[in-house]
C-alpha cells in the first residue's frame, strides 16, 4: 500500500467520509486532499472545510458546481426524455460523472495518484465514480474503502469514529435516519433501511422533503410557462435564468404542488433489484414540458428514433457510462435533433398533476390546414390514402393469398406449434 | 362499380354511417349487411338495428365483443407496457383490428365481396381497418366512402340525409359536437373541431366523460389491490372477474379519482401531426400496476429488451399492423416474458395520481438478503465489484491511455470537429 | 393538365426517356428541360444532347457528378458499413438522391413547376426520386409517366416511338436486353426478364460486365493497400486520388479478380419481393477494408451501436429517405464515430475473394501488451475477471436460486408452455 | 479451501488440463471427476480416459455430444443468421454453454460442490463457462486455476508437469504450437502467439486445417443442394442426415473448396481487442444458404426485425449469456419466425466462393405475377404508388414548406451548427 502518496477524496463532511478521511491517512500513510462540491444538495459546505482542517488536510477544494451540473449534465440528459426502466429520472446517476470529472481534474493538477469515494460495494455509485475516473484518467488508482476495510457494520464505524475523535452527531449515534438519502438539484433519493421491503409503504412523515404531500398541495392550480431554445429550458414565466436557477425554480413550483414523488423497484447494474423512493419535482415538470415542445417541433421519424434509443441512453447513464464514447456518440445525435426544439409550453401544476395546457413554436410542424377535419382546400388529397394503404398491405396480401383458404385470424400459420421445437 | 354485389358495413347507427349505408345501396346497387359491435362505447345497439331495418337491410349483425376486446387485444398490448410516443395508450388503435377481423369473418361467411367503413381519408383508422382486412382476406374489396364521394362538407352530408329520409338529430343539425369522439372500454378520444389548435386548452365542461376533474375528485385516497397472473390482470380487491369486467371496474375507480386524462400532439401514420385528448382511467392504472409487478418479477435484461422493443411494438399497433407477422412475432416474445409476472400490486388513487403502495410476488426476484445495506452474511462479496468495474472500464482505459496527455473531459478526441465534415 | 408549364426531365437519352420527353411535350404542352448526369454509368452523354436537341429542347443540362456522387453519397454510406438485408450494397439506391437533388435545383433555378423521371410504378426508384424531390422542394409536381400513360407494353412504346420519329436501335426492336440494367460508379444491377425466376441461375454470358468470372480471374493474388482517413478511403497503394477516382480504381482491381457478384432476392419498399443480380467490385473491397480499419480503431460499444443501427440506416437509404431528417440525424452520429477511423489495410484480391492481410493505425486500440497470452507484466489483473463474472451472473443466480430444485437447463421455468396462451 | 470436496473438471487430456487436474487434487485435497466431450474437435478421447486414470480419477465422464451440439446450439443460432461484429460466426462461443450445462448436470448428479475449467483469465471462455454454470446451478463454486495459481508462465507449467510426472509431448516442450487453437464441429479458431500482431499475416502453412487454400481448391465448381425445414438444414443433395452429420458433410464440402477462412480483430467481453483467425467452412455455406431460403419465405418486416435484433443476439452468445432469460426470450421470437422457412437452396462452391444459384420453396412469398416488369394483368395497380409516395412524403413536405425559401439540400436547417453546442 506504500505506493499511494496522495489521494483526492470526495468529501461530504459527514460521518462516513470523515471516517474514510482518517482511515486513508492511517492506512495508506498518504496525504489526503478533500473535494466537496455544491451540486444543490442543500447543505452548508463550510462545516466540511472545518472538519477537513481538523484532520490536518492542507488542500481543501470546495466548489459550487450547480450551474455546470444542470447545464452540462442535467439538460443534455433531458434532451433525450431520459427515463430508466420507464420511471426513474436518474437524479443520482447524472450527478456522479461530474464528481468523477472534478476528482480526476484535481488529481491531475495536484499530481495525486489516487482518488477515493464513500460509495459502497453494492451500489451503482461506485461504478459511476470509477468508470468515469478510469475513462478520464486511465492510470488513476481508486480506493473504495467500503470494499476494502472491515468497518462493515455501523457499530464498528462508530467505534472507529469514537476512537479517532471523529464527531458523531446525536441522531447518527441513535441509529441515524431509517434510510439513506442522496440529494442534488435534480432530486432526493431515499433507499435502504425501512424501505428495503417493496411491499411496505414509505413513511408518510419524515421522509419526503422536496414535495408537499398531495393532500397539502394548494387547492388552486398554477399555470407555468416554460420556454425552450434548442431543447433546453431557458425561461420560466418569461424570466430568463441560468440553468441551475431554472431547475431550482421548477423544484419550488413542482414541490409546492406535490409533483414528482416516485416509489419503485429498479435493477442495479451490479445485478440486484433495489427499492428506491425519489423526489424529482422540477425534473418531472421538465420532462413533460420537453415532450410537449418536441411533439410540435420534431419530425415523426426523428422522434421515434429518439424514443427507440432512449432506453439504451438511459442505461448508459444509469450504469455509469457518461464519459464513454458510446454515450458521447448518442449525445451528438440527440443534440442534433434538438435544433428546432424551441418554443413555449404552459403546464398546469395541481395536486401532483402536471397537465400540458398549451404549446406554441415558430418551428411548429403542426399544420392545421392539413390536419383539419373540415374542408382543407385541397391541401391533402384523401385519395392518396388508398394507394398508401394498398402498397403497405401488399406484402401481407401476398402472404395471405399464398396461405390460401386455411388462413384466418384464428389460425395464423406462422404461429402454429412454435412450442414443439426443441430448444437449446 | 357493378362488380360489388354484397358489402359488410361497420355500422354505428349514427348519422355518418347511416348516410354511408344509403350511399352504398344507391351507388353500388348492392346488398348491404350491417355489423355493429359493443366494445364498451356505452351506447345502446338496438337503435342501430331499427335504423338498419329501416333501410331494408336483411342481415344485421349485432355483437357484444367486450370480453374478446379486452382479453385478446387490450391485455396482450398491456403486457408490453405499450405507449405510443411516450404518452398515448392506444385506446382507439387497439379496437380497430378486432372490428376488421369481424368484418372479414362476416364477409367470408356471407360471401360478401367488399367491406366498408366510415373512417375518413386523413386519419389512422382507415389504415387500421384496411390493413387488418387485407391481411386476413387478401382479395377483399374495401369501400371507403369518405375517400370516394363528394359529400365532404357537413352541409352536403345533411342535405343527402334529408333527401333520403335519414333521421338527423337536433344537435347534429345545429352543428353537432364541437369535436369528434371515439369511445370503447379502454378510452374515449376527442379530436378535431375546437381542439385543432394545440395552443388552446380543451373545454373544461362538456368534454371529458369518463373522469371527474381533479378538483371534484374525492378528498380521500382509495387503495386498490390488483392481482396479476402471467402478466394479465385477473382480480381487483380480491374479486376475480372477466377481462372486460375488470377493465370496466378499473375505469370506474380511476374515473372517480380523476385519473387518466391526456392532452397531446401525436404523429399520424398518414404523415401529419394531430392533437388529441384522451381519457384512459383504467388503462392508466393498469399500466402503472403492470410495470410495478414486472419490476419485482422480470429479469433486468428481459425488462430492458422489452423496453427497447416497446416503441416499435407501439408503432405497429398505432399504424394498424396488429394482424401483421411482425406484430405476431413480437407478441410471441412478449407473451413468453410474462410467464413469471404474477403477484399483487396495491395502488393508491387520489386526485389524478396513481401511487404504487406495495408489490408482492411469489416469483419476486427482489432479494432483500443481497440488496440490504446491512450486513448480508456473505451473500454478496463487495470485493467482486472491483473486478467488475475494472473490466468494464478496460476498453475506456486503453483508449484514454492511447490518447495520452491531450485527453480530458473537456476535449475528447472523438468529439473534435464533427461539423467540419461535408455532409451528403 | 394545363397548369404544368415547364418540366425538368431526368433524361438518359435512351428509348424510354426519349418517349417520355416527347410524351410530356405532347400531353402537357409544356417546355421540357433535360438533365443528364454522368455518375459513372459508362455511357457517352453527348448523344443525349443530340437527341434532346432533336426534340427541340432548349435547355439541356449535362453534368459530370461522379466526384460528388462518391464523395457525398457513397462514402458517407460506407462509413456505416451499410448493407441492406444482409447482402445488398445499395448501389442503385444511393445514386437516386443525388439525381433528385439536381432535378429540384434545376427546377428551382429554371422556375420549372414539375420534374419527371422514367422509373416504373412497381419499383423503388420512383419512391427514391420523389421522396427526395418532395423533401427538398415541397411544392414540386412530379410526373411519373409510367404511372400515368397507357404505353404499358413494349409494343405500344415502340409504336409510339415509330409514330413520333424516335430512333429505336436494332437490339431494342428485337426485344432488347433480356433483363434491365442500372449502372453507376458503385455498381451495375440486373433485374427483370429472364431473371424473374429466383430458382433460375443468371446467364453466364452477356450479363456480368464489371467483373470477370472467377474461373477467368488471374491465378496470382494481388495485394492492395487502402488508406483511410476519418472513415473514408483516401489512397490506394499510396496513391492519393479523388473520391470517384479511388472507386473507379477499386472497381478495376476488384473486377479483375472476380470480386463482388451478388445474386439475391430482396424486399422492395412497395411491398413485393424482387430478384436482383448486382456487381459491386469496388464496394465489396471497400466494405471489407473499412470494417477492418474500424476493428482496430473503434471502441467496442461504439462499433456495436453502429451495427445495431446499420440495418435501419440501410432501410432509410433503400427506401428513399436519404434527404429525411432521420437519415441526417443518424449520419451525424455515424460521422462522429469515424473521427479515429484512420489507418491502412492491406487486402488480397484473389479469385473472387477479398482477404484482409494486415491492418495498421496510429489510433489503434489493439493493445498487444494486454491481450497477449504471454506474461503481461501486470497490465491486466486476471483476478478482476472473477468479480466481473460474479456480478454479471448475479441476477441469473438469484433467479435460479428462487426457482429452486425444479430449475435446470432442460426445463427453464420461463419457457414453460408459452404456446398455451391465447393470442390476439 | 477446505470446503471443496468434489470437483468436476472439463478435461481435454492435454497438458494444461492435466496440470490442472493434479493441481486441484493437491491444492484442494478434493476428489476430481473428469468430463471429456466429443463436440467434433477431431481428437481421440480414449487417451484422456487413460490419463485421468493415471491420476487416480475414479469417475470419468466421456461423452459424444456432437448431435446435441449441432441440433440444440449451432442450428438455433443459425436461425438468426448470427454473426458477431459483422464477421465472426461464433464457433467457439456456441460450444461453451453445452459444456457448462453438462458440467453442472454431472456436478448435480455426483453431488460435487465445484466445477473447474482451463480457460484463462483474459479470455471470453471463462465468462461463458461460468455464466452458464451460475445460471444453471446458482450455488456452484467455480475454480478457475489460471486466475488463482502462480503457474503463469510456460516454464513454470512445464516444471510443475515434470515434477508431478505429467507427460509432456515433444512439441509442447519445444515451445508448442506458435498459437493456440480451439476446435469443434463448427470451426477451428487460432489466436495468440505469432498471431498477436494484427498487421502480420497468418502463416500460410501449418495453421489452417479444415480448408484447403484457394489456390489448391478444385478448378471445377461443385453445386450442392441444401434442404431446409422450419429454418434448419435437414438434407444435403437429397440425403437426410442427423444434424452433426450434416454439418460434418458441409465442412467437408466447404473445406474442399477453400470456403470459410476468416482473419479479424474482435472485441472481447473482458474489454480488450483480440486477433483471431477462424475456419468455418460448413457454417459459411450454411449462413449464406439460410439467408437465401429466408429471402423467399420471410415477410419483409419480420426479416428486418430479425436483422435489427441479430447483433444483440450475437453479443449475448459471444458474451456467454446463452442460458440467460434474455437469450431465451429472443430465441422464442427467432424460432417463431422460422415456421415458414422451408425449401431448397443450391449453392455453388468454387475457389473460396459460395454462390447462391437457386432457391425454391412451397412457402415462397415471391410473386412473379406481381414483380414482373411485363404486363401483370392488373395484379398491381401502379397508380397506388403515387398515393403511397405522397403520404410517405407528407411530413417532409410540411417541414420543408415551413422552412421556406432558406431550405435546400445544401443548408438543411437541422444540421446547422450542431458543434456549437457545449457538450457535457
Amino acid at each position: 500500500m506504500s505506493d499511494i502518496r496522495k489521494v483526492v477524496l470526495a468529501y461530504s463532511g459527514g460521518l462516513d467520509t470523515s471516517v474514510i478521511l482518517k482511515w486513508l491517512q492511517d492506512t495508506y500513510g498518504c496525504e489526503v486532499i478533500t473535494f466537496t462540491a455544491d451540486i444543490g444538495q442543500g447543505e452548508e459546505l463550510e462545516p466540511a472545510r472545518a472538519k477537513a482542517k481538523m484532520f490536518g488536510v492542507e488542500k481543501i477544494y470546495i466548489e459550487d458546481l450547480r450551474e455546470e451540473f444542470v447545464r452540462d449534465f442535467v439538460f443534455p440528459m433531458f434532451r433525450a426524455n431520459t427515463v430508466y426502466e420507464g420511471e426513474y429520472l436518474l437524479g443520482t446517476s447524472i450527478a456522479r460523472p461530474l464528481i468523477a470529472k472534478r476528482l480526476v481534474e484535481i488529481a491531475q493538477r495536484e499530481k495525486a495518484d489516487a482518488i477515493s469515494h464513500g460509495a459502497t460495494g453494492k451500489g451503482n455509485d461506485q461504478v459511476r465514480f470509477e468508470l468515469g475516473a478510469y475513462a478520464l484518467m486511465p492510470n488513476v488508482k481508486v480506493i473504495a474503502p467500503w470494499r476494502e476495510w472491515d468497518l462493515l457494520s455501523r457499530e464498528k464505524l462508530l467505534a472507529y469514529a469514537d476512537k479517532h475523535g471523529i464527531p458523531v452527531d446525536f441522531k447518527k449515534r441513535k441509529g441515524g435516519a431509517p434510510f439513506s438519502m442522496d440529494a442534488n438539484l435534480l432530486h432526493i433519493s431515499y433507499e435502504g433501511g425501512i424501505l428495503e421491503d417493496p411491499a411496505a409503504e414509505p413513511p408518510a412523515k419524515g421522509m419526503w422533503r422536496l414535495t408537499v404531500p398531495v393532500e397539502k398541495a394548494p387547492n388552486k392550480p398554477e399555470d407555468v410557462e416554460l420556454e425552450f431554445v434548442r431543447g433546453d429550458l431557458v425561461a420560466i414565466n418569461g424570466q430568463k435564468m441560468k440553468a441551475h436557477e431554472l431547475l431550482a425554480e421548477l423544484n419550488r413550483l413542482g414541490g409546492k404542488h406535490g409533483v414528482g414523488r416516485l416509489d419503485l423497484v429498479e435493477n442495479r447494474y451490479v445485478g440486484m433489484k433495489s427499492r428506491g423512493c425519489y423526489e424529482t419535482p422540477g425534473g418531472t415538470v421538465l420532462l413533460r414540458a420537453h415532450r410537449a415542445i418536441e411533439s410540435l417541433t420534431l419530425d415523426r421519424e426523428v422522434a421515434h428514433l429518439k424514443d427507440d434509443l432512449m432506453p439504451r441512453y438511459a442505461s448508459m447513464i444509469y450504469n455509469g457510462y457518461w464519459w464513454s464514447p458510446e454515450r458521447r456518440a448518442l449525445q451528438v445525435l440527440i443534440d442534433h435533433t434538438q435544433e428546432p426544439v424551441s418554443g413555449t409550453v404552459v403546464v398546469r401544476l395541481y395536486k401532483g398533476n402536471v397537465i400540458v395546457v398549451s404549446r406554441k413554436s415558430a418551428n411548429s410542424l403542426f399544420d392545421m390546414r392539413i390536419s383539419t377535419f373540415e374542408d382543407d382546400a385541397g391541401a391533402y388529397d384523401q385519395a392518396d390514402a388508398g394507394g398508401f394503404i394498398k402498397l403497405n398491405a401488399l406484402r401481407m396480401r401476398i402472404a395471405a393469398g399464398k396461405r390460401g383458404a386455411g388462413a384466418s385470424a384464428k389460425a395464423p400459420r406462422a404461429a402454429a406449434k412454435p412450442a414443439a421445437r426443441k430448444r437449446g
